[in-house]
């Protein structure tokens, strides 16, 4: 399998490198070739050729089977009124490749309660999965700026919404069966849609699944009062930016955290069943953290599950995936903690957990 | 003083009577004539009118010196396709009076904290204040939708970003001086035009205030890891819808908090300092609770503390805003707990909470 590597800027080439070292492990343990090439996107791809996504990224990305990425952004770049920004690569890609669900889980582990906000008797058996819009919305919609007002529209049509709440139904079905999906439906009007052709999807396609919904200011705090009580969420684009973010703090660290996004499955006929083998990219949900780049104490926990996803979603070794998850498990159980996760006590470095989960 | 009260619906009239009948103990205690007159919105403007915000309530409004709101909204209304819908009175009330900035206080009290799902020794200390802008946004742009898409137009004019600003500035002032902005502008073309007009404010009228920027996906975990880190927070209209429900979580009930939604000062030649009287609407920011209404058993904390917001905002009244919040202290400190904070033990009713308070 071919598979590109997009370090990106900040600590992603050092968790990258940590989810590159993981794979090449699988690879030997299981009989695979795994051939891995890096290439540029961000700030990284901004300081060598002028621009976030160079044409030869994008080619590679489109060829490969699967795409595994480190983090984008930096101060250097950081300068939202500048014409060249490190994220619009991230942006740029997820859009060309047409990866319109971004699947977010949260489980939190038993051993690293201690670093949630959250009171731990809440977190016991939450495990939950945020499928948001990745490709519509707000964030792709015609934008305007005059010197007197800005203006960002935000647009979904049925399509779009249609691919993205069937994926999270058949999510569902290889988990509880229970869909919840957020909008502003008295707001909004692309919510009204969206709760319209969510009911439709649901009743017509998944008689399997329970379809709920829910408002967006109320799913922010029944995420923290009674997160026991998801099991897939499925949300536009923004607001499963906002959303996926709270969820994080329930698993402690954000460094912890996996995230894949999918588009329709790469080859002919196939595409029916949420196991199948789909496009992606696969990255931490953390940022750059440009604070503690270079120092090698990023967690890595997050790039190297990251990697379990994509063997799971991209390349159908679902034994393999989970293989990597027994070892973090094990890594976690064992307390080894890099900084985020440490209490008290020492911390590990990068390379040490690493080890940990090899 | 002329206070219109709109008691709304669900749980809303059994509020607001609390509400009403601290404010007239107030105006024995303190020797004020208050004139209170109860008119129609919601749900029960629908029922009785056809329509959610009737000409006679908004007429009444905007005649008095300040209205005092229960909750508008329930099941019998709640078909988000319905053509009429008691969301609207509330939305075109705000717009109507002109009442840009929504203020949501959260300082978390001592004795409730066992209500919280955040760990108690981060909510020690905690103290801050949401100002969202009510009144454009996503909220009011032009709304488009037909078969096969919908759409929502996020419009911002620097005029509307500059007074909201202004006036986070001017209540960070007689607080710890600092303010936090929050927006998307790593994606959004209004996120980009609020992050500069905010860094103008700041820059050019308030260089005694400390303005920072943080984007909301951030600001969404942060105000779970570092509650304590935050004193004025700013932000448009969706967002702040979110933020301030994720902020509840906080307080332990969403049934503590109280809301103001200021328009510029009534008075000709004021509105210049925060302190000054602004015309308002002030409710607390639960819902309407079909659930729990017409069983007496509702939190009224929200809304008494929103009638002290009411006498110190709109009335100039901050000695008699003091003693209520002292009252309801007072009450919180001694177990007066309803339902919704009672973690063992007995619960009070709506009357009892009340009374501790009188
Ligand atoms: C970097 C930014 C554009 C991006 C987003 O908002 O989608 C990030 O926050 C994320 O969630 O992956
Ligand atoms: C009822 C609804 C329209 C309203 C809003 O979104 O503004 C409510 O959630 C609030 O926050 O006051």
């Amino acid at each position: 399998a071919d598979i590109v590597v997009l370090p990106g800027d900040g600590i992603g080439p050092e968790v990258a490198a940590a989810a590159v070292d993981v794979l090449q492990a699988v690879a030997t343990r299981f009989g695979h070739r795994f051939s891995l090439h890096e290439h540029l996107i961000g700030g990284a791809a901004i300081d060598a050729t002028g621009t976030p996504l160079p044409d030869a990224t994008l080619a590679a990305a489109r060829a490969a089977d699967a795409v595994l990425l480190g983090a984008v952004g930096g101060p250097k770049w950081s300068d939202p009124n500048a014409s060249v920004r490190p994220e619009q690569g991230l942006l740029a890609i997820r859009k060309a490749l047409g990866l319109y669900a971004n699947l977010r889980p949260t489980k939190p582990h038993p051993a690293a309660l201690g670093a949630s906000p959250i009171k731990p008797h809440l977190l016991a058996g939450v495990d939950l999965l945020v499928v948001r819009e990745l490709t519509g919305g707000i964030y792709f919609g015609d934008k305007t700026r005059d010197a007197d007002t800005a203006s960002d529209l935000c647009r979904y049509s049925v399509h779009e919404i249609e691919r993205v709440v069937r994926r999270a139904c058949l999510l569902a079905r290889d988990r509880r069966g229970h869909v919840i999906s957020v909008d502003k439906a008295n707001v909004l009007e692309t919510s009204r849609l969206w709760r319209d052709v969510a009911s439709r999807i649901a009743r017509d396609e998944f008689p399997d699944i329970t379809l709920e919904h829910q408002l967006v200011d109320s799913m922010a705090m029944h995420l923290l009062s009674k997160p026991r009580a998801f099991d897939v969420i499925v949300t536009e684009n923004m607001f499963g930016d906002i959303l996926t973010d709270e969820a994080s703090m329930l698993a402690g660290s954000l460094g912890l955290l996996p995230s894949a996004s999918l588009g329709d499955d790469a080859m002919p006929g196939a595409g029916s069943t949420a196991s199948g083998r789909a496009r992606g990219i696969f990255e931490p949900i953390h940022g750059s953290a440009p604070d503690i780049a270079g120092r090698g104490i990023a967690n890595p926990y997050g790039a190297i599950l990251s990697a379990a996803l994509l063997l799971r979603h991209s390349l159908d070794l679902a034994r393999e995936a989970a293989c990597i998850e027994a070892a973090v498990d094990g890594a976690l159980a064992a307390g080894v903690f890099t900084a985020d996760l440490a209490q008290t006590g020492a911390a590990v470095s990068t390379r040490e957990a690493t080890t940990a989960v090899l």
